[in-house]
């Protein structure tokens, strides 16, 4: 189990590749602040993401928490040595409230009941189903609640 | 009822208006093709919307589906001389296939009796709810299709 170092140096490691990879997370200057197999915080300044209302753009919302899910299951799969791309299926976003400030999206996940499930399917079947939840936290309390379905798929697997 | 030559300077107003409020659509290379009230479409090129499997960023097309929802709304609402908000409170993305290419937007709205249901419950109470749809199109077909609750907000309201 990844102890404190580890959990920096993922964070570290998640930050660049996000960046390299996925060149929007530049322009939207997103950070990480955590990520761990339980918890992903991905932040990112207003300025870069505002809206013609002077708060967050919902497309940054929605990309910041589509993030935090996908880095989530990302941390998992590497922490358990295992190549597989994950795909999203399918989301769902209520915005509660506008975002004023930094955006911060949160995406927590302890269901190791869930994940083995997940794990199993995808050694069997070469792809699996997860559910996952993220949202968009404020100092006033939660602005956005996404809930995303993700498809795992062996990176070697014939899908 | 617009002609071609309002339709294209419609498009020109908007794409500035996305441009310099929400500066993320200039990081997106977000072009307007098309503003009418029965339809806007709106491109991005892939390249700064790449993710790490080369196809489009999750976060871009969700982005993109909600402002072609958002501005179709918003063209309606300046075509009817009415300063109301346009809020988003709700999306849900269903995304059928990677997007390889160019992303292209297009949002279609052409039930008029809902239209003025909803203008009429902003007269009345300063607020409405509307559903839009949207779709990313490829040349092999939908790639993803959003559907968005909306509020419209009389500018002036007390809300």
């Amino acid at each position: 189990m990844a102890g404190a170092p580890d959990d920096a140096s993922a964070a570290v490691e998640l930050e660049q590749y996000l960046r390299t990879r996925i060149p929007l997370t530049g322009a939207m200057q997103v950070r990480v602040r955590e990520a761990c197999r339980a918890r992903v915080v991905l932040a990112a300044p207003l300025a870069p993401n505002i809206n013609h209302q002077r708060t967050a753009f919902g497309g940054s919302v929605a990309a910041l928490a589509t993030l935090a899910a996908w880095s989530l299951l990302r941390v998992r799969l590497r922490g358990d040595g295992r190549a597989a791309n994950v795909v999203i299926r399918r989301s769902t976003i209520d915005y509660a409230a506008a975002v004023t400030g930094e955006l911060m999206a949160i995406c927590e996940f302890s269901d190791e009941d869930r994940w083995s499930e997940a794990i199993a399917r995808l050694r069997a079947r070469g792809r699996a189903r997860l559910e996952v939840e993220s949202r968009l936290e404020e100092p006033a309390g939660t602005a956005a609640r996404f809930h995303g379905v993700f498809v795992l798929l062996d990176a070697g697997a014939d899908h």
